[in-house]
């Protein structure tokens, strides 16, 4: 991407001085913004712009822009639209080169909406201004601790993950769910109208961008087609890109366009030219986190035996199907492989694939030989337990619950060589201790089902990247 | 169903006495149910037979079940399985007509453990025993507080769905996140290698209890395949019967056989013949929850026409796109419908389908009308607002963010009437606030395309009843 974009996008995730202009104590949309923004530590950057106050929150409101008394990198527009006008003015009098506008009203209203957010396009494009919006809710940079929209930042943990979403409610609730799911994230965007940078200009952006290893987006329709597939083709050779598509059906583009004010939407013809260039499509929200959860924690397989540890037999059969399904292979370890289990196994205890270790107490045993396996590119784990043993034992002695499922060194070190994916379905506590300290860094999915066929997106992107 | 097997199964779930054969207080198989039993008010109902030990958790233990004092209802068997068949020729003696083998070591580990099941299946059949097992944990009644696991029983909200599941660590995983996922319960069978009752007579029995009100499956093959198909078609006109299916591919059908050892799996013919009688079959056990719980919370719908409130559009794009996937169909609010909103609403605000009421405030009356109008045959809903934003309000006023989203007089009338099914992605605690106090007696499911898919998949099973 040309460097002096790439140095305007910075300008919003890295702004030395912020104007939120139209901001209110009042309740109402924004007016939590000035506390967050203070709470992250950004209390003396940020220039609150008001006529009708003198302070919000204990920091000193200006009348306009004209009156702040310093420059400003970067100014959040919350005004009512037919108002916003009028703000880009003052912008372009004082210089910003970065604007976020947040109001709603615009295309997404209708033909007299498209009217004035074309004239906002005219206005920024001639000043040399970049902007992002209307109607969204901005940018958020994790590991620099900044927003402009009110989030509980730091609940969330920094990571590779960074996300275009076109609809600003739906960035906030993938956000407000990640902590949860421990996924971890760099940066994001919701770019709303896209009356100036749009989906292109960020998937560019995050292709180069040192903090972003997975590229994940939300999408109503895209705006400049072939900019966005030669773009694609280039960024995905480096970094997974994945996506929801919204507006599939035309009652959804009828949907998108009352909502974001985009008109085309997604037929059949565009999601085969997007997985073209190497984009993968997901199936829902929680399908979309998920993926991007394995790609921000996992190396790329070397091949496709996958071997399945399992403590119940049902999620093994589940993991069976779905690897066939998937087009995966079923690892088979070696007999040196196996030795060290055949000591302890019960005679029940079946040495298979998947190793159902059952009630045996051999979890832990069974996890590395698989990790430490050569013949094995990848390992679905499921450490199910129920919740009325371990949480006794939880109590009683948590060492030893960890001695049963996992070799944290050993775990840490296959990890970072070959996939390793774990599903813990059954009680929400016990999945909470395996993502906090037994299996830490390593993903943790939904169900079996889910684990391979995230392993198989996995494979799939690996192959499509090297073969050419 | 006969009437002397109604009756044999009623004493699994309702014994007046238990005997635990085998029961010890060292860690290991079945160590915690004692305790369990206790917590659970069955402490004067229960016989512990174990010649090692002179009592079990305060209460006396028997050398054998010869030497217990009174008349056993129902005997658990959890000795080594060579000694299985001991046990049963004592239950002969003292008369036991119920007995639950969970010990594993039979047909799933091959031609021996075969051999030895064929053999337990001749004695109980000879001496007019039931038996369910053996590789089972047996089974729980949640309104009776009984149960033949340690499951965290109390946790679990008595409902009206019954289960059959093959896999009784996998029944175990379903009950231990019954609780987090809101699905109530009212009867679980776990039947591992089935060798006297079976998947048929479990549901012949969930069909004509009076507690169960939805039937759910997890089969890893079908013993008596044409009982089975003239069993479900006669129960799934009266109850919904959904089912998760373990086997459906080559390796899938082998990891099942060495789990509880059943040889068939599943194949694409069997799929669509248990489909043509009326069975629902889930793609994974996240979705097959979901759907019981949207089974077990809503009335069937009398129409096809659904209606979407959201407060964020992309999800009601979501929404709109699986509404046409699923064959539904677009509800039209009347003139008189709409002019209650019509008065409130910014001018910004959509007032189609989906009625999408942004930051506008107005969920609470948006969902009224849809509540109300009679040419709406279903509500989705998707009460979505940032966390940051609700958790200071719900500290500030609760009621506030109450009459903000529902006014619950209304939508306890109308969901006695038609489904509502509410969605709500993002934060797991906006969630559970929902689930806890706002939603209280509707499903609330993982993602929009879950909530349209389950609405679809509800009126599909009203239709397919309603044919005849």
């Amino acid at each position: 991407m040309h460097e002096d974009t790439r140095r305007s996008i910075d300008r919003f995730y890295q702004p030395e001085t912020v104007a939120l202009v139209g901001v209110s104590s009042n309740l109402g949309f924004g007016h939590g913004l000035p506390r967050f923004l203070i709470d992250q530590g950004w209390g003396d950057r940020i220039y609150p712009v008001n006529p009708n106050v003198r302070e919000i929150e204990g920091i000193r409101a200006y009348p306009s822009l004209r009156d702040v008394p310093v420059d400003i990198d970067l100014a959040c527009i919350m005004v009512p639209a037919q108002f916003v006008e009028e703000v880009l003015q003052e912008c372009i009098a004082k210089g910003v080169k970065a604007v976020i506008v947040m109001s709603a009203g615009f295309a997404e209203i209708g033909p007299e909406g498209k009217r004035r957010q074309d004239s906002l396009t005219r206005i920024v494009r001639e000043a040399g201004i970049r902007m992002i919006g209307p109607n969204c809710i901005g940018v958020v940079d994790v590991p620099n601790g900044f927003g402009t929209t009110e989030i509980l930042l730091k609940d969330i943990q920094p990571g590779n993950i960074s996300i275009v979403a076109q609809s600003g409610v739906f960035g906030n609730i993938l956000l407000d769910g990640a902590p949860a799911q421990g996924v971890r994230i760099a940066k994001v965007a919701t770019i709303g109208n896209r009356a100036d940078l749009d989906e292109t200009d960020f998937l560019a952006y995050y292709g180069d961008d040192p903090d972003t290893g997975v590229i994940v987006l939300y999408l109503e329709s895209i705006k400049r087609g072939r900019d966005f597939l030669e773009t694609v083709r280039r960024v995905s050779r480096k970094k997974p890109v994945l996506a929801y598509l919204g507006g599939q059906t035309e009652a959804g583009r009828k949907a998108t366009s009352s909502h974001t004010g985009s008109m085309a939407g997604f037929r059949r013809m565009d999601k085969d030219a997007l997985r073209q260039v190497g984009v993968w499509i997901a199936k829902d929200p929680a399908e979309l986190l998920e993926t991007a959860k394995v790609f921000s924690l996992c190396p790329l397989p070397e091949g496709k035996r996958v071997l399945t540890v399992t403590a119940s037999g049902s999620l093994g059969v589940m993991a069976a199907d779905r690897i066939v399904e998937e087009n995966l292979a079923f690892a088979e370890l070696s007999p040196s492989g196996l030795s060290s289990l055949r000591g302890k196994a019960p005679a029940w205890m079946n040495l298979g694939n998947p190793l159902d270790v059952g009630p045996s107490g051999l979890f832990r045993e069974a996890m590395n030989v698989a990790l430490e396996a050569p013949e094995v590119d990848a390992v679905l784990a499921f450490p199910v337990i129920p919740w009325a043993v371990v949480s006794s034992l939880l109590r009683e002695n948590p060492a030893a619950v960890e001695s049963m499922f996992v070799d944290r060194a050993v775990l840490e070190k296959a990890a970072s060589e070959k996939p390793v994916i774990v599903s813990v379905p059954g009680h929400p506590e016990w999945r909470e201790v395996c993502g906090r300290s037994l299996f830490q860094h390593v993903p943790i999915v939904s169900t079996p089902q889910a684990a391979a066929s995230a392993l198989g997106t996995l494979y799939r992107y690996e192959r499509w990247r090297n073969k050419g």
